[in-house]
C-alpha cells in the first residue's frame, strides 16, 4: 500500500487541492499504459483543480474527493478549522509559509474555546496546517490521517486499472460542504448523458456497520437517495457475493449532496469502507473492507 | 373526498415516491377524457419518480410534492426519522419488508433520545414505516395523516379538470429538503420558458392564520419570495373575493426553496390551506379552506 | 459622499429591491456620458429586480448586493427579522403601508423573545420596516445604517467611472441567503464566458482586521474560495501598494456562497472595507478603507 501511504502525505486541504491533482495526473500518465483502457484525461481551464478520467462509453461516474480537513492560522497564534477535524492537544501539524516548512503542535484552550499552535516562531496569517502523516499497516488494517478520502481516491485508482467504460472524477472541497461536484456533474451530464453516480468515500464504524464485515452501502445519511437505485446496488452486491453492510444514518453527508440538490436527475449512492477514529490522525480501516470496496466498484461499473 | 382518502393511504416516504407516481399516472390516464383539456404526460427517463402534466401553452407551474414524512429502521429496533414527523409513543406505523406486511407501534425512549418500534419480529434494516391512515371526515373538516401534502396533490387534480394552459409538477423529496424541483424547474424553464410558480402545499394554523378563514398566501417563511409577485397574487385573490389569509412567518420552507436558490429567475409563491396537528397522524384541515385553495388556484392559473 | 447618503436612505429590504434598482438605473443613465466607457445596461425580464452593467469585453464581474436587512410586521404588533439586524429597543424604524408613511419604535420583549413595534396605529400585516437613516460623516469616517451594502454599491459605481472591460452586477436577497446570484452568474458565464468574480461587500472589524488599515481581502469565511485565486489577488494588492488586510474567519458568508456551490467553476473572492457596529443603525467605516477598496477594485478589474 505504498501508493496509499504517498497519497496520505500530500498537502491538500479544501480549497488548495492542486498538489493532489498534480500527483494524480502524473500517476495516471505514468500508469495508464498498463491499464486495460486508456482514459481521456480532462483538467485545467474549466475544471479548477479537479481531474476527470473518462473511459470508453461511460454510464456511471465515480466521485472521489481529493481534499482533506485541517486547520488555518487566523490571527496571532489562533487556529480555525478547515472542515471538521478532531482537535486534541498535542497533535502534530505540518505546513509551510514563506519563511519555510512548519512542524508545530496543536493546543486547545478549553476555557476560551480556542485552538492555537505552539511553534518557535509566528506563522503567517492564513497558512494551512494538516495532520502529520503517521502511516501504520498491519496484516489486517491500515491506519493514518486522511484515509478519508485518500482511500476513496486509491480505490478509484485500483478500479481504473481494469475499467473499460466509466468516469472517475477527482473533486475538491468536499470537507467544507462541496463546491466542485456541481460543475463536474453538469459537464459529465451534458457531455456524456451520464446520470448514475457512486460516491467513493469513507464512512464511520458504528453499532450497525463494523470493521471487517464488508464495504458499506448507504441507504441514507442526512439525505435519502432514490431508493430504487440503492436497492439495485444492494441486489448486485448480494448476487456477486461481495461482503457488504447496509448503512442507515440520519446525519452525515457527502459529495452526494451536491448531486442530490443540483438540477440534474442523478441516481447516486455512497459506497465506502467504514473507518474508526474518524477525522483524527489515527483513522483506521480494515483491509477486508478495502478489498470489498474495490471489488464492489469494479462490479458495479460493469453491471450498472 | 374518496380520492383524498385513497391518496392518504399510499406508501410514499421521501426517496420512494414511485407508488404515488403510479397511482397519479393511472388516475390521470383514466380521468383526462373528462377534463377540459388533455395534458401532455411526462415521466420516466430524466424525471426519476416525478410526473409532469403540461396543458396548452403554459405560463405558470403548480408544484405539489408527493412524498411524505415517516420513519426508517436503523439498527436493531431503532428508528430514525424521514423528514420531521411528530413522534409520540403509541402511534401505529405500517410498512413492508421481504418477510411481509408490518403494522407496529412507535416507542419513544426519552432517556436515550431514541425512537424504537414494537413488533412481534425484527424488521429488516432500512425498512420504511409510515403513519397508518385513519381518515376522518365531518361536515366541516377532514383529518388524516399526510394531508400534507396529499391535499396539495388533490387540489392540483381538481384544478387539472378545467385547466387549459399551465403545468402541474408532482415532485419528490420535499420533506427531506428537496431534490427534484431543481431539475423539474430546469426542464420547465428550458422547454416552455415558464418562470412563474405556485407551491401547492399545506401550512400551519397559527395565531394569525386560522382554520376556516381561507387559503393562506405566504408573504414569507424562512425565505422571502419576490414581493411584487406575491402582492399581485394577493390583489387577484382580493378582486375575486376568494377567502384568503396573508401568512408571515420567519421559519419553515417548501419547494419554493429550490426555486429560490436555483439558477433561474423564478417568481414563486406558497399558497395552501392551513392545518392543525402538523406532521402527526391527526392533521386537520377545514373544508372551507380546501375549497378556497382550489378556487384560488383555478383563478390564478387563468390570470397570471 | 452625498451619493452614499442617498443610497443609504432607499427602502430596499431583501425581496423588495425595486427602488434601489430604479435609483441605480436612473443614476447610470444620467452619469454614463461622463464615464470612460458606456456600459450595456441589462434589466427587466429575466433579471427580476437586478441590474447588470457590461463594459467592453469582460473578464471579471463585481457582485454588489442592493438589499438590506430589516423587519416585517407579523401578526398584531409582532415583528420578525429580515436577515440578521441588531434589535435594540428604541431603534427608529420607517416604512409605509396602504394607510401611509410610518415612523415607529422597536420594542424588545426579552421574556417572550419577541420583537414588537410601538406606533399610534396598527400597521398592516407583512409591512416592511427598515432602520431610519442617520447619516454621519467626519473627516475620517462615515456612519449610517446600511453601509452594508450601500457602500459596496457605491464603490462599484466609482469603479464604473473608469471601467473599460468588466461587469458590475447589482443583486438581490443577499441578506436572506441569496436568490439572484445563481441566475446572474449563469447568464454572465453563458453570455461572456466570465468565471472570475469579486464580491463587493462590507465585512467586520475584528482583532485581526482593523478600521483604517486597508480594505479586507478574505482568504475565507464559512467557505474557502480557491486558494490560488485569492493569493493572486493578494499579490496584486501588494505590488500596487494598496492598503489591505488579510481576513481569515470561520463564519460569515456572502454572495460568494451562491457562486461557490453553483454549477459553474467560479474563482471568487470577497473584498471589502471592514465596519464596526455591524447590522445596526450605526455602521461605521473608515474613509481610508473605502478609498483603498475603490483603488483595489480598479486595479483588479484591469489586471485580473
Amino acid at each position: 500500500m505504498e501508493l496509499l501511504h504517498q497519497l496520505c502525505q500530500i498537502h491538500a486541504p479544501s480549497g488548495n487541492e492542486v498538489k493532489m491533482k498534480e500527483f494524480l495526473l502524473h500517476h495516471v500518465q505514468e500508469q495508464q499504459a498498463r491499464w486495460k483502457a486508456r482514459p481521456q484525461i480532462l483538467h485545467g481551464k474549466g475544471f479548477q483543480d479537479c481531474l476527470l478520467l473518462v473511459f470508453g462509453e461511460p454510464r456511471t461516474v465515480i466521485f472521489a474527493h481529493m481534499d482533506s480537513i485541517g486547520f488555518m492560522v487566523r490571527y496571532g497564534k489562533q487556529l480555525i478549522k478547515i472542515g471538521g477535524p478532531v482537535a486534541e492537544a498535542g497533535y502534530t501539524l505540518v505546513g509551510e509559509d514563506s519563511q519555510g516548512k512548519i512542524e508545530c503542535t496543536l493546543e486547545v484552550d478549553e476555557e476560551e474555546h480556542e485552538l492555537r499552535y505552539h511553534f518557535e516562531r509566528e506563522i503567517e496569517r492564513g497558512t494551512e496546517l494538516v495532520f502529520k502523516c503517521d502511516f501504520r499497516e498491519t496484516e489486517d488494517t491500515v491506519q493514518s490521517c486522511y484515509l478519508d478520502n485518500r482511500l476513496g481516491v486509491w480505490s478509484a485508482l485500483q478500479v481504473a486499472q481494469t475499467l473499460e467504460n466509466g468516469i472517475i472524477a477527482f473533486g475538491c472541497w468536499e470537507e467544507t460542504g462541496g463546491g466542485s461536484v456541481g460543475y463536474l456533474a453538469k459537464y459529465i451530464y451534458e457531455t456524456y448523458g451520464v446520470t448514475q453516480a457512486l460516491v467513493s468515500d469513507i464512512t464511520w464504524v458504528t453499532e450497525g456497520v463494523r470493521a471487517g464485515e464488508g464495504v458499506a452501502i448507504s441507504l441514507r445519511d442526512s439525505l435519502i437517495p432514490r431508493r430504487s437505485f440503492v436497492q439495485k446496488i444492494i441486489q448486485l452486491a448480494r448476487e456477486a457475493n461481495i461482503p457488504h453492510q447496509i448503512e442507515v444514518e440520519s446525519s452525515g453527508g457527502s459529495d452526494g449532496k451536491e448531486l442530490h440538490y443540483g438540477p440534474i436527475p442523478w441516481d447516486w449512492c455512497f459506497i465506502g469502507a467504514p473507518e474508526d477514529h474518524v477525522h483524527s490522525p489515527d483513522e483506521l480501516v480494515h483491509k477486508k473492507d478495502i478489498y470489498a470496496m474495490v471489488d464492489l466498484y469494479k462490479h458495479l461499473m460493469q453491471k450498472l
